[in-house]
């Protein structure tokens, strides 16, 4: 198999970590995360990529270092198959024994950083340093990007087979299973990672006519009743029907990187409430596009789009109603779908090139349903460029 | 939507849990974690499940009241926005101020425990409760074991299907994502929860020749050779041909509960050592079946199969080769793929009647393929009963 990124790039994203251990004193990074072990080394392996301040990085695993080996340009793949034996790879890592060590604390369990603490790394200060691995993620590089843009090809591609496959009669579940089938056959690798450990993300989430206005549970605009109490979001066995919006909310990975956008499609004529909530999210976009520039932050962002939205009639919807409201309108995207920065309010998070943000103004009707485009964006310096290019913001059929 | 247990079982649940809160001077118990949510609620919130140790349980959620009432029996749903109102749920709880809380560990993040520690539970002493709420939940009600039937019968269905589309020329790839789809069109959730946090486990993994045998980088004995470094598992590319074996490992979610079970399939003459591997995998089935009753450890279990298989001239093929090998031979299952109890060395958990393994003995033999079967079962007086019923071990083609 081809290895995704040159070793150039990977090793050039460890030593900008690196720089900033050494700027903050903090002598061994012990990278735990899949998300973040798959940025650093290009894959993913069952143990700890361990980033000294300077020197070589060390990829020890408890087995498959061959897999490894063909899958990642890190030079130095160990196995370990005992504690003492990570432990004395942790000390010897760097050029002195390590006495601060920085672990990702937002994903790290209770439980393994016991184990870490009182095992590996006795008697070492930890510092957190999830912070500052989201913020070097969170700017994409010409790679990433182009991986990201195949993510969000196959995206336009489900689109352009909903627009042939929906038809009234059909349900809301079979829609979606039709659609994450033709995305598979298009190399979605049909898995969503996600930072937040309380959230479960899915392929797609199909919502039809006014019970599309369900609200999630989770910390996510959009809801959808879904088919059993045991995951109680997205599709449901609903019968899409004639003269109502279907909202489709898909979630591509491909090569690792993810893509989020959402349509509307109608089957005969669309709600006019609806259409005036579309034509909304559009120029909201419109301006995201203008203003999401290197430089500005992205709680401004936030509240030069939200003051816009306030003008609409429609506001109180936008992002659901009264207690259900969530405080965001995107969020970075990548590896993880839940990146820096997040579109959201006193986040001073500069805006910076190459940043990739998944931009989502839509609006919950209770009793209507759901309108509002979604696209995966990324920041240059004239704006935000969507890499989802599928034209139609609303398809009737 | 209907609930998915009775009030009676949910309250059961419960009180069983308070029973042992009581014994165990733990004043109250937070669960997080939405598969803990999930057993002692019937359904998932954003937020905290409050358990004290007598009294009224609260289901106390930062959105989505109202969904959840209608989708649990459990009466008390609250909002709160904001830590202080968190906290005075917690305080107010209990028939007096808690000083113990229990919490899994294993399954909650620093980040988050830091939070409930300085900001909710100021001054109180944390329990770990993981190994106790697993311990309850490994015993399955009736009625958890019929919806564990059901996702039985969409794997035998999987299967079925598979007989059905298998030719030379498919990839694995694309029989694994069609078998998905049909499966999704059956009910499959398509969500697969895992305890441990470095696991990420799909659908389906269909392993096909020599290739097959590529072992895996998880805790898993099959691996795959996967289509992407970013995720380097289960299916690839491969095209499928006669004369090899195909291992089809699903594993289905119905209604929140989980099903895995493992086929082989080949077109023309099977690899003898192949056939001899599966005709071990199967005797060691029939083993299992009879020895694996109330009252016996799980490691005496893994200890007796383990002596069995250690007859067979492919000993040095079974559960992966060198250090590749995993040291287990079934997991619990049911709301998660990682449950008590492991067949595993020096496991003391006693086999009581109602709990549910995932039992897969299988060979991995380098240059050859993958060989094996896979049953989920539910321990009973007299043995352990198999939830699937697909009747081949071997389908050829």
């Amino acid at each position: 198999m081809k290895l995704l990124f040159a070793k150039e790039e990977i090793y050039g994203r460890i030593e900008k970590f690196q720089k900033f251990l050494q700027d903050n004193a903090i002598d061994i990074a012990i990278i735990h995360h899949n998300a973040d072990m798959f940025y650093f080394s290009g894959t993913i392996g069952n143990g700890y990529f361990i980033i000294p301040a300077s020197g070589d990085p060390i990829f020890a695993v408890k087995r498959g270092v061959e897999r490894i080996k063909s899958l990642s340009p890190i030079s130095n793949v160990v196995v370990f198959k005992k504690s003492s034996e990570l432990k004395e790879l942790i000390l010897n890592a760097g050029k002195t024994t390590p006495k601060t060590v920085g672990i990702a604390m937002d994903v790290i369990t209770l439980s393994e950083f016991k184990f870490l603490e009182t095992r590996i790394c006795n008697n070492m200060t930890f510092k957190n340093i999830s912070a500052p691995i989201r913020l070097q993620r969170s700017v994409k590089s010409e790679s990433e990007i182009s991986i990201m843009k195949k993510a969000a090809e196959i995206g336009d591609y489900v689109f352009s087979e909903a627009k042939k496959y929906i038809k009234p009669g059909l349900t809301e579940w079979n829609l979606c299973a039709y659609l994450e089938y033709q995305a598979k056959l298009k190399g979605n690798l049909g898995i969503v990672r996600v930072r937040n450990p309380h959230l479960e993300i899915v392929f797609g989430h199909v919502l039809s006519g006014p019970e599309g206005a369900e609200p999630s549970y989770g910390d996510t605009p959009t809801g959808g009743v879904g088919v059993s109490p045991a995951f109680a979001q997205g599709s449901s066995s609903r019968i899409i029907s004639e003269g109502e919006f279907i909202s489709i909310d898909t979630m591509l990975c491909y090569n690792g990187y993810l893509s989020d956008q959402t349509r509307n499609f109608c089957i005969g004529t669309p709600p006019e409430q609806l259409m005036e909530a579309l034509e909304t999210s559009l120029s909201l976009h419109n301006l995201f596009v203008q203003s999401a520039k290197p430089g500005a932050t992205a709680g401004e962002i936030y509240d030069l789009i939200l003051n816009e939205a306030k003008k609409s009639r429609l506001f109180e919807f936008f992002m659901g109603t009264g207690n259900n409201k969530v405080s965001f309108l995107g969020h970075g995207i990548g590896i993880e779908v839940d990146e820096f920065p997040f579109i959201a309010p006193k986040q001073n998070t500069i805006l910076q090139k190459g940043m990739t943000i998944a931009f989502e103004p839509k609006f919950i009707i209770p009793g209507e349903g759901v309108a509002g485009i979604e696209n995966t964006y990324v920041i240059q310096e004239g704006g935000a460029l969507p890499l989802n290019t599928f034209p139609e913001n609303l398809t009737t059929l």
